[in-house]
């Protein structure tokens, strides 16, 4: 199937003094990309179910960079659901202007659901099984 | 008296295309001068005095620019209380290097207490007095 | 006249761990309306004209803050420009919520010449008056 | 050999509304800590060296991510050179606070001439053979 894709145009804030996109950014674009596929299928990357909160904490993510891009710059991310475990998502992206691949990169994050502590604190998040609403929407953009 | 002093070297995701400090960055480096400063004093940007949340939202900050600043360059960062109100603090910034001004700018921030929902989270802060404590500590760097 | 106006949703990214937009970021966000703008009028922030590289550093900036922003909230920006000088630009902006004014800032532009020296890097800029092509395509969005 | 080790305090723009670090900020902070320990040898991420300008554009970055950190957090960052190639390097680095590991990761960088074009604008990186000061200087980080 097509992955889903979005697009986003290159901000001076997001150059450094080599004149390009800072390699750490692309992995704010990726987050960026999980999220507006959240939203598409219509889900959201913090949400609140039966009055547990549920997020997704990354374990893992990495980045291969091919070709520099500048400020002002339209770059497409295409993303895709590489894995769909128990309770973990990889998402893998590739980022492209005209054709050519700019980069590839993943990301991995866990189900979990968020605690409060006595104070209204979120405390350490414990890691469950990915919830049967949110499996069935992410399951189209998979494989 | 003499104003509180931080310094710090610039990092490479600091700057931008045009090969010098992204303007907004100043900002950021007021903040980290301010929090500097508190600690330096004892105390804490986010406090926790009798089970109250007490913090500090900006509602005004501001920076003139001199001189452009660039990877690696050390820059000195001077701190003042330009104006400690009741409610309000006003601090004033001096970026320099060499001796030379590179910037100054001002930031305002509102003593508030930040009162917690019924799921824990943050609601609407709520201006409260400075607290003796806090106004004592930085009595030193006014005027 | 209407003002220019554009629209952003918040990214993760932009946040701080008092679950809102970090202050520092409506000065970027401000710097990427601006060159929205300026692209709208067919202009760019950095042109090339007659061998001549014309850029626009900033003197100056503020923000006032009234309202909190969060991940995913939708914010429209107005762009005005509040002073068009003989060498220099002062644009308003008022960053808005379903009708609520969540911030006001302004930042101030100097036309400058950017040239090059030996090793065909860029040294300091110097002040230029505005050429009349961008005067002419920003004055509908002044007074 | 024992590792190069930099230690940093977290700033509150390095926060996220999750309430830590967010995970591109670490992709900073090891590309910081790489240059601190070029600085630490004598030499700098970008060198003029003949006339030339030689600089490191990275290829790959990964991170996994153990345990999260929070605003005014100290972390110490341990750097290794993991290889040490005919034209690229990889830097390992290892996120910790009072020995627990917050994270892990790697960034590999390749040695690389960067040509002028005729405006004096940088233009595509061409890969070369690391400099013999160069390697001799990370050797003992190395392995």
């Amino acid at each position: 199937m097509a992955p889903f894709q979005t697009t986003r145009r290159i901000e001076f804030r997001d150059t450094d003094a080599a004149g390009i996109v800072h390699f750490s950014v692309f992995f704010a674009f990726m987050e960026s990309a999980e999220h507006e596929l959240l939203r598409h299928v219509g889900l959201s990357v913090v949400s609140n179910a039966e009055g547990r909160v549920v997020s997704w904490p990354r374990v893992a993510a990495r980045c291969d960079y091919r070709e520099a891009i500048r400020f002002e710059d339209q770059v497409a991310i295409d993303v895709r659901v590489e894995r769909l475990g128990n309770k973990s998502i990889t998402y893998a992206f590739r980022f492209h202007c005209d054709g050519a691949t700019i980069a590839e990169g993943s990301m991995t994050s866990v189900c979990c659901e968020l605690p409060r502590g006595r104070d209204g604190e979120w405390i350490k998040p414990v890691p469950i099984e990915i919830p049967p609403d949110f499996r069935r929407k992410l399951q189209p953009y998979s494989g």
